[in-house]
């Protein structure tokens, strides 16, 4: 049976079962959703070596978690009036390939539970220690932040991550926050006594990161890892393909990842 | 001549000839500035272990670039009636040792040249390069990307790095652009056509350095080097040091860098 995008967007959304918020970015950002649709990609973020994976693997529909046009809302005003020659070429590659994006932010973190959490702590092999109430929060066993490095990098295959810390303090409360949640987030969970390490995507470098060092040389035993916002939400994505598989049956839905950004020199 | 940390500030701010903005963070955080000056201590951000160094240098006057509070603004709200032990930690120690903490940082930005460009260009040894008139714009030597990441690695002394793009790209037009300026500013420069890298402090992961990625991959030749907040802008405080020194003659004055922020691991 074929069905158009359109219809599986809003099947996604009845699956949902929640109400996004009014303003949103939850939103097709480009492409004709009337077409029928071949074949759906999910991803971290539509990058232009994604969206030609997406066409290579007969894919019309690209999910993609994060923005395509470099700004949170895909506001395009800013690029459009420069004549940006990148803008430009990435919206005719998109339109050349008649491929529809269409973006999963808000909604996907209403699931219950968010699988932002679910895929990094499955990845991390770590369901067992999450509070079942709270499932960002788990006690771990036992270890120095050095070797909780090494835990988290060889688990989720990153290639270098930024630690802030004792490198031989013992971590046992660990606190996962994928993605960039801001300094309130961040801070606050980490100020909690029973978190000794906060586990985030991205930081303000004026903001988090200086309050885990100015806790440890306060002594008071802090840590803090920054994984990138891609290998911190990438699980997320990866995570929810089989739940999106389960409600549009028949459709060949794959995760494609973003792969390597940074060289780190 | 014994003046006040009052005057001090009074001095700079008269001396720097610009109005700040209306709703100007570069105000007094903390800290009786009636207090008979003893000596000032510059720095990118008062961590706990600058101020520590400042007592132990016998000043009692710090001027920072960026906040001590973990937040722009400086606002203590959430933190205090969050009871948040890092913060109490942190005030108890400014008040013991009975500093002032001034931040300089928008009427900074105002000065002709900006110390954060003409400081890095400094350190860069990339003066000569500079357009006259765009100080931040730079032609420089032709050289691959990877030996211009080498070249800024060593004379910044920075431990490791973030790039993006074609290490063997041939880069000569290069932008620089301090601190944590936003996409607009670091997509617009990197937009123009004799702009081949963009060198940045700090970046949101969902705007430039994805942009710099799609620019790569759709054969435009674009790079960016992400050197961290501080390194990108430490050379200013330390190029606005003398700066000060000649304006307020017979004080001690002494930058003191914050030192190692992430373990790149």
């Amino acid at each position: 049976m074929t069905i158009t995008i359109q219809h599986a967007i809003d099947t996604i959304i009845a699956a949902v079962g929640a109400a996004p918020p009014p303003d949103t970015v939850d939103t097709i950002k480009i492409g004709d959703p009337t077409q029928p649709l071949t074949g759906i990609v999910t991803t971290f973020l539509a990058t232009v070596e994604v969206i030609e994976q997406a066409s290579q693997l007969g894919a019309n529909l690209i999910i993609t978690h994060e923005p395509i046009f470099y700004n949170h809302r895909d506001e395009t005003d800013w690029l459009a009036l420069a004549g940006n020659p990148v803008y430009a070429a990435k919206r005719r590659l998109i339109e050349q390939q008649r491929v529809v994006i269409w973006r999963f932010h808000d909604l996907l973190h209403t699931l219950q539970p968010d699988p932002t959490v679910a895929g990094l702590l499955d990845e991390l092999e770590w369901i067992a220690c999450a509070l079942p109430e709270q499932l960002h929060l788990c006690r771990i066993p036992p270890m120095p932040l050095r070797q909780l490095a090494d835990w988290v990098k060889t688990r989720l295959r990153i290639e270098t991550l930024r630690v802030v810390g004792d490198l031989d303090m013992t971590c046992q409360g660990v606190a996962i926050l994928p993605g960039c949640p801001g300094r309130g987030a961040q801070i606050g969970v980490l100020a909690q006594p029973e978190v000794d390490v906060v586990i985030t995507g991205e930081i303000s470098e004026w903001e988090t990161s200086e309050y885990a060092r100015d806790a440890t040389r306060l002594g008071q035993g802090k840590g803090l890892l920054v994984l990138g916002h891609a290998a911190s939400e990438e699980p997320g994505m990866r995570w929810v393909t089989p739940w999106l598989q389960a409600r549009l049956p028949g459709v060949d839905i794959r995760f494609v990842p973003t792969g390597k950004l940074f060289h780190w020199l």
